[in-house]
């Protein structure tokens, strides 16, 4: 099985970028963005006090530079020309000089440098000068280039979602099997979290690498009538007969997410809770309805919030339909009034409308599809229909 | 039990704040940093595509303004004047532009505005103008100032930090206890996180809420020859006989992190894995002893770096002594040569100094100190010579 995005693919993208920074007039380019620099090279990191950069000199040349901690590491994954390293941050010499000196060998002195950011930021205690500060150059910026390149998802990148699908799947599969009265949500989430994750590093072998969560499954709080809360925090409720569930399931693969969320109830249901069930349902078949290539993604929303208002439920809703996702858990594009940008064939979204009722509880599904070049295929499996989402 | 800040807390680090933008000449700020808005408000944010911002207007009025998903978890939890909301993003209006509307009717126009960044920045597809783009004033940025006043933990702080290492010790406990050759380090970790999480939620009872992980052990894939990568990804290795492990567990409290590791052996340690684990052991001993109030952070690094010169193993060393830690699991200033921040009572650092041995494995303990009037106190509690370290 292959679970990785091949070396070849790699250089396209680093292609794409190149030819891009060049259409906005870059002879070269700088990149701190971690999760832009695994797109463009394969190189992993967790960001913490220690900067990272990716650059691509005027010759074209593309350069890693990291701690002197992860010199190995990127020597060994990154599709890279050269890895430059430096000791330690805070160190007795910055690792912005380690970088000047790097960009300044690399020919960056005097042309017109392209980055995301003009300098490396990070929340985790870093502190240091601008590019612009110790280079001699002009800037232009390319924010949100990279971002773009990931709009459209690969044959390859799709099969990593589509694996994250499954290993969701059983991962909420186990959810609802153990999800009953009496028990806890924590004991509930960590049995099929666990289930899930051992069946799935034990079927994929040792050439599965997470770069992130493995299988789980889980509630966030959205428990009875906490699950009217769309972003509730795990407190360990107790489930109880006829109490209302908002899930989510996923794996991360390869660094790329999948969404799978569901309304549940234990045991039953009353009318109540029915009859907003199947007000969402039809939200998101309306929405379903709606995804064509071609199309700007607010008509997606457009035609959600129409049959919102149509069934008299638009003072319930209190968010938008969904948002792209691969490689962050929520990316643009956005299914949003605001959101111009044209639905293509590889884009992949949530679609997860979503109505709160007080006293009552949550009800959305979340599932991730796949632009096509007719509408849209569903990566996500799991049934949705109201009679398979009662917990016995 | 008291696993809290208390609302007088948050107000008077508000107070610090204001007296300290002050001092900067700023009669107003903004701040955009989720961890900082935490704080300052006591307002717990999962960043995603939407922004947030935490404001105090020229009178000295705290303002929240939160996408309207947020509103009511707003009103309930933040210890501010006044919360303002937006319907969404990206809908039909940008976000901006009420946060626009609101800091011109709060009476930014034309005044001195402290920000800690020009604008919302985040990488879950939100763009965004700067705030100087949208607000006629001047501008002076106010960036670090709040990551300084959160050096000093009060003994509140302090107590959360303790409650953390409390199920931090229980769920390494587990973990050592199930650490057995032939099983996977996805089974052990799971059971005695899970273990642990369900102890430590069952006896804090329902006030406690994690805002993060609830109490974990893990091994990062740092089990045997493995161990020598001292970030190793996750990769489900079965323990043998012989192998060194590194580890970590932790938990959560109030958004509080503590930071424990240790370095064992399964059943057995050849004579040369306890040589290293004897110079680590050292290593960390000249740490402690370096730890004073009073003295710059950079000595710490420097007394270990001694040691490793000493003992002729500076080859084998890939990263600096620790850091601080509180609301992040790493923050400034750092045990490090190049940080010149003075060691105060009440401060918090990790003490980690490792040593790689390519082929045997890492060697590193980490426990977290409280700089006192006299020295340092040791957070966690749990054994840290070399008898209690093989798990049988």
């Amino acid at each position: 099985m292959l679970l990785t995005i091949l070396k070849s693919e790699i250089l396209e993208r680093q292609r794409k970028f190149i030819s891009q920074f060049g259409q906005r007039k870059a002879d070269c380019a700088i990149l701190f963005s971690v999760t832009d620099i695994f797109y463009l090279t394969n190189f992993h990191f967790h960001p913490t006090e220690r900067p990272i950069g990716f650059f691509v000199d005027p010759s074209h040349k593309t350069h890693l530079f990291v701690p002197a901690l992860e010199h190995e590491h990127a020597e060994e994954f990154a599709v890279v020309d050269h890895v430059h390293s430096y000791p330690e941050y805070p160190g007795l010499r910055h690792p912005m000089e380690y970088l000047k000196d790097a960009l300044v060998e690399a020919g960056f002195s005097g042309k017109t440098v392209g980055f995301d950011a003009n300098g490396y930021g990070s929340s985790m205690g870093y502190r240091g000068p601008a590019v612009s500060d110790f280079l001699e150059a002009e800037f232009v910026s390319l924010k949100g280039l990279v971002e773009e390149l990931r709009f459209i998802k690969s044959p390859a990148e799709i099969e990593l979602i589509k694996e994250s699908c499954r290993w969701g799947n059983l991962a909420h599969r186990l959810l609802q099997k153990y999800s009953k009265a009496g028990l806890s949500e924590i004991e509930i989430t960590s049995k099929a979290s666990t289930e899930a994750t051992m069946a799935m590093i034990e079927t994929l072998g040792k050439d599965y690498r997470p770069h992130g969560r493995t299988a789980y499954a889980i509630f966030r709080g959205q428990i009875g009538e906490m699950s009217a809360f769309p972003h509730a925090v795990t407190q360990n409720l107790i489930l109880k007969k006829g109490d209302t569930l908002v899930t989510g399931a996923a794996a991360d693969v390869w660094g790329y997410h999948s969404e799978l969320e569901r309304t549940m109830f234990v045991q039953e249901a009353s009318k109540e809770q029915e009859k907003y069930f199947h007000i969402m349902y039809d939200a998101q078949e309306a929405a379903f309805a709606a995804i064509k290539p071609g199309e700007p993604c607010s008509v997606v929303e457009q035609a959600v919030q129409r049959f919102w208002k149509e069934t008299g439920v638009e003072h319930l809703v209190q968010h938008h339909t969904g948002h792209a996702i691969g490689l962050l858990g929520h990316e643009a594009p956005f299914f949003d009034l605001g959101d111009q940008t044209i639905m293509q064939p590889g884009m992949v979204f949530t679609v997860e409308p979503g109505i709160y009722v007080r006293g009552l509880g949550g009800f959305r599904h979340s599932d991730t599809v796949l632009v096509t070049e007719n509408g849209m295929e569903m990566l996500t499996y799991y049934p949705r229909d109201f009679a398979s989402m009662i917990c016995y």
